[in-house]
This record gives C-alpha cells, structure tokens and sequence, in this order.
C-alpha cells in the first residue's frame, strides 16, 4: 500500500513551518509517500514554498479550528468534526489516509481517535506506545506510556501481542524479546495482573516473540529486550523517570565541565565524544509514539520536536502503513486466542 | 539520647571488614556513637584491630547464624532468634539500641522488622525511604520503594507524613516540600487513590510540611521539592529507572571518550570534571535506606556499598535515632488525625 499521511498542520509547540519541513525531510527519504495537510491553508501554503518536493505529494485541507494544549479531551471531542487534528483523523476513518500524525494535546488525541476510529476487535483497550535508545544494537519498544492507567492481565497480554508486532515492523525484527516491567524477577514479584499475564505469556509458544519474563527498571537501557509491556501508570512513571535523569546526568556533567578552565578546555577537546551522546539522547531520534490497537494508525510527535524529530515520526508512520500493523496484530491475536479455544483467559 | 547501634556485621556482598571499616569512620564523625557488633566474633574482632576508636565503643553480640542473599522472607523469619541480622533487631525491640543496620537480604530485613518491632500505632503499613541526589541544595527523601506493592489514600498520607519528618531529621528542613508522584499535575490525573491522599494532604495544613500536589517523574531531580511519595510499585520502578538511565549515560560517556585519541586527550584534562560527576552520581553518598513506621529505627545499607556508604547509613541511624523520629512521626499523626476528629477519612 502506498502511504497517504494524513498531517495535522496546527498542533504542538512547533507551529506549521517546522511541521512541513519534517515532512519534506521524510519525502526526501521515501518517495513515493504521500500526505493530506490538515490546517490554515494559507499558512500550510506559504511553509510549502519552502518544499516543492512535499508540495507535489500533497493535498491541502482547509480548517481555521485548532486543538489547543488546555482543551481538555472532553472538549477536544467537540471538535473531532472541524479541527485539523479530528480531521486528520477522519481521514484515516475514512480510508484516505493509512496514519495520522499530530503534534498536538495528546488527551485529546487520544480521546479522538478512540471515539473515531474504535479499538480492533480482539482489542481491549489501545496503547501508546514509544522507542527508547539502549546500550544495544536496537532501540526498545515501550507500552503503555500513559493511556490506562490502570491495567489487567489481558490489557497487559494485549500490548505484548501489539508491541512485539511494532518491533517486527519498526525494528524489522524477527521474535522479539518481549518482557514485562516489574519490582522483581522472582515469580511471586509484583500484582496479580502482571503475574497472571507473565503466565499466560510463558505458555503462548505460538506467538511470533520470545518472552523473557520480568525485568526490572534499571535493566530495561541495557539492550536485552526489544519490548517493554507495563500500565500506563507505572510506563509513565518509567519513561517520564528517564527523561528526567538523562538530563539530570548531563546538567551535572555541563556544571562540571564549567567548573575550571581546565575542565573547560578538556571539554572543548573532547566536544565530539560530548556531541555523539547527545545524539544518542536527543529525543528527536526517537520522535513518534504510536497509539497501537485503534482500526487504524494515529501518531503523536513530541510538541518540541525539531524537523528530524518529524521526519522520524513521519517515518515510523510510514513503515506502520506499509507493514499493515493493524493485520499483524489481527493475526497475533487470533493465534493467541486459536489456541486457547475453550480455556478460561486469566 | 546517645545513640547505640545495632551493626549486622554479616549481611550483604561486603562483608566483616567493610561493615568495620564503615562504622569506625562513622565514629570519627559522631564520637558519642556507641555501637553493638552481631555476627561471627572471630571475624568481627580480626576486623576491629585496624579500627581502635570503634573497637571502644563496641560491645560483640556473637553469633554463627546468617541470613543468606537466597532466603526467602519465610525462611529468614526461622532464622529471626538467632541469626546476626534477627539478634540486630532484637536489641532494638528490647531497647538496647536506638538503631538496626544490616547490609543483608532486603526482603528478610523488612519481614523480621515488621515482626519483631510492629508498625506504630496510627501507622497501617511501614515504608521503605531513601535519599537521591537533585540539582538542588538538598537531596531529596523518597518512599515507598518497594515495601507495598500497592497503597490506599491513607498509607500514601501517613507515607506523607512520616517522609516529613525524615526530612526534617536527616535534611534539617522546617517545613519540607511534599509531593505525590503521579503521571500529570492536574488534580484528576492518576488513581483514586492518589487523588484522595492529595485532597487530604492539601487540607492537613497543620502538618510541619507544605504540600505542593502531584509531581512527574522528569521534575523529581530538579530540587524544587524535598519529599516524594508513591506506591512501592511506581517507587521501586522509578528508583531502578534512576539508577539504571544514570548508569546508561554514564555507559555512553565512556563511550564516546573512548572513541578518538582526541576525545580520550580531553577526557583525561577534564578529569576533574567527570571525578565531580562521578562522586553526585556514587550511591555510596546516598546510602542508607530507613524502615519508617516501626517501633524502632532499621536502616539497610546497600550490599555493594563500600566502607564510606557504610558510614553515611550509619550516620544517618545516628540522626534518626538522636531526633527521635518515631516520637516526631506519632506527634504528627496525632496532630492530622486530632483536625479530623468525627470526619470520615478518605
């Protein structure tokens, strides 16, 4: 399928300039994409004139209303119908686009697209879903990062079976290692939920993963899994817990370097050994989380996100399309249940 | 009161000689610290002829007995009569010594604790709290990390409560700043459960504490509050989060020093700089986990922490104990629960 992405021009922080040059930038990479861009028409113009390459992949889609950062998701809904972010949703109801993509309030986002386009069947409740960087050869898949807060057994199972479809499609691997968040990595650790989901994990051989059990928060960075399933609340907790100290290691490391001349100058030396760990924990390598389990693909890009931060969520967006994640899931799913025709689910 | 310490001389990676090593350069500080030595008295003795100062100060509680890294809490409570960490304990529950500390087997620790002290009247479940590092002027006292693995509103307010004065205790703060974690900062994020220790807490303001409301788990370092409360679930998470995302940017620092001759040169001339990152990331210098809500101060000394971890945990028994925290945490607990006499609790 060739991918129609569906942009809401509005949202964010990042306004529409730094909206179309990512999705320029994503053009350059995969041409034969092609995009719908939801927004002020005159804006979204004049930032096109900047990209004739985007602008011949692309249609426009007029609207003055705009989600903003306050309404809260009750109020978002009323304007699923005129709003580019519910537009560019409607658009993927509809079947003109295979994603969404928006910059904007992920609340409202989120309560959107569930009312718009509904869970898949099989489906309990939708995820969100993101990439971390680690220590190893590929980035780790994480969920849910905030949308349940609270989960059960088959939540949990339900967002293995999703996150390992995205790390085959988005990390092109082939079992991924699929491992559940916990306090502990002895059986009896944890609650009930994530207990009862390890088990029925353990026994589900048919599935296209390898799970690996529980793991604990400060193995998760290390690269020995490629999936890290949690509710929302402790996901949250857990990726909200990185952020913070990523940069609370690199302001004492920028207080220390500003210490002493010589430390000045050793820094000065040293600059792209500091530049290459930037790269690694610059969250724009690592733009796009996914709401996984809708009937279709809706993705948030961080509000501060620069162009490469968009493009990568374009990006991300594309390989979903592509790979048809929403069928991989169907499948999964169907194995999962296949075989326990007839079980009692935990 | 002058304090006496109970030393589990056995526990942990670290063994006879660490313990020793880190008690007597606690005694150096504190020169009124009296200390009772548990554990095998051979060892406990060779251990004590480099240390003079604390071999004075001493008394040796001999015993053959050791509560293992592999015993499980039931198997560890057999073992509460006679084993070096059970007998620590004991001398607190018989009022020998202010203080427990043992760099031993978490989970027995707390088992034993519970059994043998009993939580203090007005507290429900006791607390496992330690100290991170921020950017602000002081550390920052965190709890529950892993005692309760899931909390109602009125564990988390007592949590609240008894954080405070561990706060007041080992920071010297009057009126420390107290905050819930939780995965947004407007009053209808998270659980139930959360909301409603908020809503208690923002009304208790005859507690010695302002209450600042909820949290995210990428402002905690920031040292804009000096108190978090969670559940044991979210806290050992992020705590593990923490230590893991530390040691990850660490990983990629080295990394990246190593990847050039130009980089490993700027390294070595800001050597100064990384030394000063290194000692606020060193867990030695936040060591020292306490038991709130016991009759009876139990610390656990992290098993892999050298001789200067050792001394800080015991340091802060010191604290603990001089200040009487339990005697501030039952007079707080009478102050929220006498302004709320014939109203329902949350």
């Amino acid at each position: 399928m060739t991918p129609r992405i569906a942009i809401d021009a509005m949202g964010g922080d990042v306004g529409v300039r730094v909206m179309m040059a990512g999705a320029a930038l994503a053009r350059h990479r995969h041409d034969r994409l092609k995009f719908l861009l939801v927004g002020d028409e005159v804006r979204i113009k004049a930032a096109l004139d900047s990209h004739p390459n985007l602008r011949a992949a692309s249609d426009i889609l007029h609207t003055d209303e705009v989600v903003t950062g306050d309404d809260k998701p009750s109020q978002a809904l009323r304007k699923s119908k005129n709003s580019s972010m519910g537009l560019a949703i409607q658009a993927v109801k509809s079947g003109d686009c295979g994603a969404a993509l928006s910059s904007g309030n992920t609340g409202a986002l989120m309560a959107m697209s569930k009312l718009a386009l509904r869970t898949m069947p099989g489906i309990d409740r939708p995820a969100l879903a993101a990439l971390l960087p680690t220590l190893g050869s590929n980035d780790l898949v994480m969920l849910d990062l905030g949308a349940n807060t609270e989960c059960d057994a088959n939540n949990l199972i339900q967002f293995a079976i999703m996150g390992a479809a995205y790390a085959r499609t988005a990390l092109g691997l082939e079992r991924p290692r699929v491992a559940l968040l916990n306090i502990g990595t002895e059986d009896m650790k944890g609650t009930d939920e994530i207990r009862d989901a390890a088990a029925a994990l353990r026994d589900a051989t048919e599935l296209p993963m390898d799970f690996t059990g529980f793991i604990e928060g400060d193995k998760m960075s290390r690269g020995d899994i490629d999936v890290l399933v949690c509710d929302g609340f402790s996901g949250n907790i857990a990726l909200k817990t990185i952020e913070g100290t990523a940069r609370f290691v690199t302001d004492l490391l920028r207080n220390a370097f500003a210490s002493s001349v010589r430390s000045k100058i050793g820094f000065l030396i040293s600059r792209p050994a500091t530049e290459l760990l930037k790269h690694h924990l610059d969250p724009n390598n690592h733009n796009g989380a996914v709401f996984l389990g809708l009937n279709g693909v809706v993705l948030k890009s961080h509000g501060g996100a620069n162009e490469k931060g968009v493009a990568n969520a374009v990006h991300v967006a594309a390989e979903l399309v592509e790979k048809d994640i929403t069928r991989q899931v169907s499948e999964d799913l169907a194995r999962f249940g296949g075989s326990r025709a007839g079980e009692t689910r935990a």
